[in-house]
């Protein structure tokens, strides 16, 4: 499967034949079509994978909500989501990227996965509304920014490697990443942020 | 072009001929070959119109800088960006997507366009700091998110359309998103102590 990301993100899945993968896993081309049936079986497995993954990470840390605060919750998806990303940054990319076609298949990935992360992430920000842990701000404007800040350096790795010179796909990058994300959280959305906190965060600005 | 934009957002860039743009497009296959010599040619003329309407819209505004505040150069980007993307919605959506590509053609463009970009917004807003309008950030990370932010609702709208039910290509969507936005700005990376400062300026001003 690692084998046929890569070729994907290359030449395009149009462009990538099942025989090209095969050589490229170097495996037999008959071993991928007993496992996915065929390309389009393959791809879509490898979408199921990675957004249920994802989805999983979000409703995961959902469901400790009752026991945590809802800024400690976000804060640990917004973690395990980036971290997640990174470490699967070449099936990262092509996800992404596919998410922006209009077919069924995406669609129903959208149907399926897209809705039920949008519904937790949602539903946690209103808690913490509720909580007056977050300011009153729209809700469904506060994820979509979210998302797109969570996913924009896992979809667009390769202007962010030649423009800014940085690399998504390191721990470095994912540590500063982290820590620039929860910046923007804690200004934004967090309700009354302690003075001793904001001097942490200023220092872990600082030291950037 | 709109009837290439069209069929390329639908079927993708591989899935669709010359003829069956012509067709779309109502006018003889020749022309587009006269205009464009080939697919290839009518690829890179949608991506070269659409990046440098958006480069200069960014590069007019820095110009002004010197003029205006930092903070309402930056908005004025952002507004334009914003209703840009709007009025081009399919272009805008079919080339943030070919830019996630690996190509010879997206890497010369990236140079020529998308650096350009990243360098005046990058340029305003150190600009913004130095004047202490802005706070001290890592200028890469807030360039970066702008983008993300930026770009999202037009790189992705049929998950906004499906997910949220929200309309991208409409007015009064773009109209919520830019005071969203501004929002963001101002908790995030607007200098409380120097807009007490313009106050006090203001205020010796219109004493005088």
């Amino acid at each position: 499967m690692d084998a046929a990301v890569s070729l994907f993100n290359v030449r395009g899945y149009s462009g990538t034949s099942v025989r090209a993968i095969a050589n490229e896993a170097g495996v037999n081309g008959a071993l991928i079509s007993y496992y996915f049936g065929n390309k389009q079986g393959l791809l879509e497995q490898l979408m199921i994978d990675f957004l249920e993954n994802y989805t999983n990470i979000v409703e995961e840390s959902y469901k400790k909500l009752e026991l945590v605060s809802a800024k400690s919750c976000l804060y640990t998806i917004v973690t395990d989501l980036l971290k997640y990303q990174q470490k699967n940054h070449h099936l990262a990319r092509f996800v992404h990227r596919e998410v922006t076609l209009d077919s069924t298949l995406v669609r129903e990935l959208m149907m399926t996965y897209l809705m039920k992360e949008k519904h937790f992430v949602k539903a946690l920000v209103e808690a913490g509304m509720k909580k007056k842990e977050f300011r009153q701000l729209s809700c469904d404007f506060v994820v979509i920014q979210l998302r797109a800040l969570l996913t924009m350096p896992y979809s667009q790795p390769q202007y962010i490697r030649e423009v800014y010179h940085l690399q998504p796909h390191e721990e470095y990058f994912v540590q500063k990443y982290i820590k620039h994300i929860e910046r923007w959280l804690s200004e934004f959305l967090y309700n009354d942020i302690s003075e001793s906190e904001e001097l942490k965060l200023n220092k872990i600005v600082s030291n950037k």
